[in-house]
């Protein structure tokens, strides 16, 4: 029996052992329903299980004033209060590779409650399954890290690269709880990002950005619509118009890493609100949506494109030519983020996930943005996404995660660890 | 030169000579920017010019657990505070006809600021027009009922019949306010409402109610779009369903009163709202609207129209039979109205207009509901639409009324009142 294998047993063993240990971490943090600016709670129990751990823990509340001069900043957030970060670093013995271990905390709303068939923050288990807004997107994720550190530290290994575990704010609103952990100097040599991948690992990831359209009509009564000009019916043209935009961003991916997924990067339309009156004709309309950006190209182009194609609009329909659409980006952004196929940490959690699982991971590229983008580019850290969330549940109602992948990715996670840091003997 | 003449060049006369008396009543009225709920600032400019006038006032807030006993209340307010219905009534000697002249108060919001070239409630006049949110619809019309008292009483003329004036609250959401006043007592031999009709007459009008739609999808991460299903585009199917639904019902309507009107029962779509998160497929949308109904028609066969129309879109789309549109009728409606062409106060009106402005009157069917239909219905009083504002400009953007109508309807208005009240002499 070589030494890894006896690893795995140890940790396989140490894993199945605690599972209702962990299965109790994740019920609580989903249970603290984290939603933006909602943080805190979540992040005290995060903060409690890593000071037990023995990590070396720091918490702070993100500088507004210190991010803006940051080109990466973008959060329409006036401070960033009730939202602390947190990190904890398990430093290790010297002259390993270190590793970021990165996981957002913040969660989406949950949306329309009849949807649900459980309370959305109840984290009731089913069949094996955990329900709840966040437990796949990414807090199973996020437990996975922390019992993959627990199992390593359970077998009295040392590790020499040091391990830095991340619990940020913001991922789902662009990134500021990353962004300030990079700033305040967080870096390592590769990034791990648990989010939902449905077991895959993902070396490339979609980046995006959030616009806010503006769409004009004329008002009048509604009895005598035909007088008036509907902001609405200007805006169903627009949502057609930026449907053709997409088709024609999505003709030119021919990456392989996209080939199973539909619209590799989409363009999605996610609010809609206008007019405040049933019976006057609707004089403003104001869109906001994401704009999926591919990681071989830039936001700028991303944008520019966008906006071009936005102005074009009036070629169709000269109204658009005395009352343009008005275009803001806004809030959120994703930079898209791409490393190399044959990265060293990609090979490593693919040999891991061979062991532990018997069959070969899918290696595809992300859906959407991650944090990742930012370690990557912005943190010098190249980062891969894997975890053990359901991609199709992210943002959905019931919401749930298979409890057993949680424990299967903490053990490929362990494993990697090992290899990554390696272990530190006295003859060393 | 006959007696009518001679009331004709003095009634003339008193107006042009208080011109500037008529503005500036009209000025202080369109300031007081009275929309929904805030009517009492508006209200005690007319309690002062009544009282002034010798009129017997009556002044209350409407009460809700009254109205509703109603079949005809319609409205989502808990209460009407801040909301007093005025009532001045001009008693006659007796034996003549009474009639209700009947204005509302209320204004729809300004809308968006950036398309008014003046400040919504300046007044401003600029060649002849004043500017401002309800100089047209309707206080222009409102201050034309006011003056043709004044010009009466400044004849020394006592009528036969009581001329009951009504500024009452609610008009822009369903008539609460005129609902009141008849609930209260307050009935006519005929009445007169001067909306705006760019002067035409309406012996027939539309009704109209407003009615809220939900429409469900279901939500996903925006960034794989494919796996959700967006309510914004199951409502664009929804509002194409609606507009054949608007064609379906206008093809039917053959009234020569309508032929020379667009849409005659327009289905207006006036407000829209969905989602919660820019970057998540929005899962519910609500859209609100207004159903034009036929003065041939009941609201009731209208309503069932509209409701088995709806059903009819899951033969379009499966979705919507297990998602099936939600349908509300709420806040506002307008009972349709329509009393024969040759009623007599038609006939009157017919003929002032013809003396005073040398031209026949055009003969019109509404495009839109008013009181109206309340006082026709509810009230057993026969209503007839006339009055000076700019049909087009209702509801608009730079809504504005040319003040040379305000002192025209004035005219014709004091002079149908002589008619249809009769002048008490005192060998009667």
């Amino acid at each position: 029996m070589t030494k890894n294998q006896d690893f795995k047993d140890h940790i396989h063993h140490w894993l199945l052992s605690n599972k209702d240990d962990g299965i109790d971490l994740l019920r609580k943090l989903v249970q603290a329903k984290s939603i933006q600016g909602n943080e805190a709670e979540a992040q005290t129990i995060v903060i409690e299980e890593i000071t037990r751990m023995g990590m070396n823990v720091d918490v702070w509340q993100p500088d507004k004033s210190e991010l803006v001069k940051s080109k990466y900043f973008a959060s329409n957030r006036s401070d960033f209060s009730g939202s602390p970060n947190v990190i904890g670093v398990l430093k290790g013995q010297g002259k390993g590779r270190s590793i970021i271990l990165n996981g957002h905390i913040d969660v989406v709303p949950a949306g329309d409650r009849e949807q649900w068939h459980v309370e959305p923050y109840s984290a009731s288990i089913i069949d094996g399954k955990m329900y709840g807004r966040g437990v796949t997107d990414m807090k199973g994720g996020n437990v996975a890290l922390l019992l993959a550190i627990q199992a390593i530290q359970a077998l009295n290994i040392k590790l020499k690269g040091d391990v830095i575990f991340e619990s940020v704010i913001e991922e789902e609103s662009g990134g500021t709880g990353t962004l300030a952990a990079i700033l305040k100097g967080y870096k390592a040599d590769a990034a791990l990002i648990p989010e939902p991948t449905n077991m895959k690992i993902f070396p490339k990831q979609q980046g995006s950005i959030w616009f806010r359209l503006t769409v004009k009509g004329r008002s009048a009564h509604g009895g005598t619509r035909y007088e008036g000009v509907s902001a609405i019916e200007k805006s169903m043209l627009v949502m057609e118009h930026i449907k053709l935009l997409e088709q024609k961003r999505n003709k030119r991916i021919n990456d392989p890493l996209y080939k199973s997924i539909p619209i590799p990067i989409p363009i999605n339309i996610g609010k809609i609100n206008g007019g405040d009156w049933p019976s006057s004709v609707c004089d403003s309309v104001i869109i906001e949506g994401r704009l999926g950006i591919s990681p071989e190209e830039t936001m700028e182009a991303a944008k520019n494109e966008m906006e071009n194609w936005l102005k074009d609009i009036s070629k169709l329909d000269s109204w658009f030519s005395d009352y343009p659409i008005k275009l803001e980006w806004f809030g959120a952004r994703w930079v898209p983020g791409s490393i190399d196929n044959d990265h060293p940490l990609v090979a490593l959690i693919q040999k891991n996930y061979q062991s532990v699982l018997n069959e070969n991971p899918i290696i595809e590229a992300s859906p959407w943005g991650t944090d990742g983008g930012l370690l990557t580019e912005a943190g010098c850290t190249p980062s891969i996404i894997f975890g053990p969330g359901v991609t199709e549940k992210a943002h959905f109602p019931n919401e749930y995660i298979e409890l057993d992948r949680v424990f299967e990715a903490a053990e490929i996670i362990a494993l990697t660890l090992i290899d990554w840091c390696e272990i530190y003997t006295d003859n060393n």
